[in-house]
């Protein structure tokens, strides 16, 4: 089983980032660092006459990920009650990417890889959070790729995260789960 | 009275572009349009020895926008059921701005500084646009910036907003209140 | 084009059903008051022995109006951020309803009844009614039931609903394309 | 220190229930079965001359338990996507509750009252019931109330939520806080 995390924040080793490998912990996966690949804003030529153009940057590397992985992990910071920008121009891009015709089989690949999302943040993330949820939900419907979890984490400062023992133990169940998965 | 639209579209004359142009029809405004306007993504530095470190882009208007501006309109497409990438990281550079030695009123002044969103998408977006509508609500909570009023747009093909009756009789009564309130 | 309005407020000409009369004026419609009929609370008997039993009360009048109706319009104040009780009770009753073997049919016929929301609220509704449109959402997807538009009035004191004049306009247009579809 | 909880399910032993008894296992408490007790809908009289009038049923026993707990446990099924309508009834009758002059000191004490909400339900609860989360912090910031925590559980037929590990984990945590906090 394949397994990529997508990681969305600006800091080394961010809270979001030490959810993932407690989320991981004895399980070969890959992980993608947002913050060190190049990703262009999406430019929506969706209706223009010669469609998408091709973008001279990494975004190849997250188009790959996604037709190689089983499981996709969407590790972001809460930040301004969202996706970090940079996960969200690598998420706009996806508009792009399936209408690729260099990728014709990732529109019916997606359908089949299952996503988690990992979301950390500092201001009362089980209420603020939750409207970051719902559109992960509707970003998932709409490719219909299978959302089968998320766990969010209440931190601020580096290393906060090992305090929340709620998110912790949620971290250690879904390891478990995964292991299970990957034997 | 001073109003600066910042408009979050990638295209040229975009749905959200012309519904702003309803809503401030005859009024005098300033537009900041962002897809050309170069915005590094956040580096997330409020925890580090030295805190944030200068970045050289164009982030400087955006702050003088917000100083001078008695009203701000955030417009922009619905992209995956949130801002636009661009808008995002404009979003998120609120975090160094506020903390930022060379513009020390700028948080006392958002508090006095009132917001509008004006949002289109093409997804069901009266449905699927509100947790949009809630993270600006959060946003601007933090800020404690007054939330005045949004309106949410169904359009998808270039210029299909006019067809949006509903969205153009908003702009309509918004257009109205807001020229009263410039005489 | 059969329309039945469900008005939940416990008030006597409510802002909701005001907002009601607005959308509906001048266009033949069946009012059910929700104050003025009983309407038991549902007791979840899915999955026991002997499933649902008969409850004596005035519900089939509710499942009459959803069984003949073209559009069925959910009018309610916005108590406690959510629809009123007698309301919420009425929609808690669907469970019982749909496999109530009296009524084969109605589990199919609400997949061709259209259905409208129209909630009034004191407390900031454009932002803290979302989470009851939300819910709408969901009832009427469970249901499959197209859910064509809704309005969020502003009100608090009787009669106040005639002072927002985003939600008049709001009704004024969903007036003229009902009225146009029942010629 | 004083924990009441309030059972909002139809059915004798739920779902919500048992994640109650998790919740509170070994922790002194009291319980009010809202299907046992008569709690007549709330007839807004806010704006009538007379103010509200007084309703002969058991909502005293509802107010004393706000009186003279120090923790309130919301348990409710998750029925059509919000909490059921006798707890909703429950809740819609603190309106008048709060301007009772028999209880004066009511919307003071519920200041200190701190509430967490319990809410199981069958159809994807993690996404659909995040609404009803929403609902429940737009109640407890009106009335001041500190909203500690929630647990959403996933169960449909009676027992099921002993399947929930996710949910027993966090029960778990949440009771061994609330027990090192009542030594």
């Amino acid at each position: 089983m394949n397994i990529t995390a997508f990681i969305g924040s600006s800091r080394a080793n961010s809270n979001s980032e030490q959810l993932t490998d407690y989320v991981l912990k004895g399980i070969p996966h890959k992980k993608i660092d947002l913050k060190n690949v190049t990703i262009e804003p999406i430019h929506d030529l969706r209706h223009d006459d010669n469609g998408f153009q091709f973008v001279a940057d990494d975004y190849d590397q997250i188009i790959q990920a996604f037709l190689t992985s089983d499981i996709v992990i969407f590790a972001t910071p809460i930040y301004w009650y969202s996706m970090s920008g940079i996960m969200k121009n690598m998420v706009d891009r996806l508009s792009h990417a399936i209408r690729d015709e260099r990728f014709p089989q990732l529109k019916e690949k997606l359908q089949t890889t299952e996503a988690i999302v990992l979301a950390v943040g500092g201001d009362d993330p089980h209420i603020k959070g939750l409207p970051l949820i719902h559109q992960f939900q509707y970003i998932f419907d709409f490719l219909k790729m299978p959302f089968s979890s998320y766990i969010i984490g209440n931190a601020n400062k580096p290393g906060e995260i090992v305090n929340d023992e709620q998110a912790l133990a949620q971290a250690t169940i879904l390891n478990k789960q995964l292991k299970a998965r990957t034997l």
